[in-house]
């Protein structure tokens, strides 16, 4: 019997960060009869949200609200749009954060976790210890 | 009652590039505590891959064999890795080609399905109509 152990939860969701969600969400319902969410305004995160759900998970499509959203530099490297992060579902944001730095995985800004989109603990990894990859990590009980 | 009209399936998985998938998968059982598969070599598709599971979707880290694999063009132009494409799953490809078509959006190579890394059918969707983002669709009954 094959045993699994598994600290990370469920995938939550992969951000995609777009010049527009309008045309972006527009595309996700009309090609892929995708259903998507009513459009908010996250003002502390400097960005606007669709939510694109799929019954596993979703995407979340991402535009930003100002020039100095974080969305807005990764729009100026990729001005088409592109993914930007995914975010695994954690229990215990203390002891995921022991455990990462206990094999010298970094955590981006003061290490600390923030208030998130969702209104959830989060803590965003260092894409050079994940291949290039942002993980978001997001304490949900 | 909130109505859900919904024709891609499940997201199957998110496919990362990757220069080694053993220091990547090394890194996400590591830090993360993620349950990753045995290595499997594509020798049609060019890639090495091992899949990173989720309780809800997987992560599926793709590393090239050649250079003339599709994943080495990408590496090429992000040498640390980074997330390649979303696969959701639909459960006739015919029906959603004809869809993608009226609303005017691509599908690469000469339009038809081909044999995917999992053996199933799968067209690949173009990035430009999807605020560049590739996706691919697999045929899943």
């Amino acid at each position: 019997m094959k045993e699994i152990i598994s600290s990370v939860g469920k995938l939550n969701h992969i951000a995609i960060a777009v010049p527009s969600i309008q045309i972006a969400s527009d595309m996700w319902k009309k090609a892929l009869g995708a259903n998507i969410s009513a459009p908010q305004i996250l003002t502390d995160h400097g960005v606007k949200v669709i939510f694109v759900e799929a019954p596993n998970t979703k995407v979340e499509l991402l535009e930003p609200l100002n020039e100095n959203s974080p969305i807005s530099r990764f729009l100026e490297k990729n001005p088409n749009g592109g993914m930007h992060h995914i975010c695994y579902e954690v229990k215990n944001l203390k002891s995921a954060s022991k455990k990462l730095e206990a094999v010298g995985a970094r955590i981006l800004g003061d290490g600390l976790p923030k208030i998130g989109a969702h209104g959830n603990p989060v803590i965003f990894l260092n894409p050079k210890d994940f291949s290039g990859t942002l993980i978001e990590l997001e304490e949900i009980e």
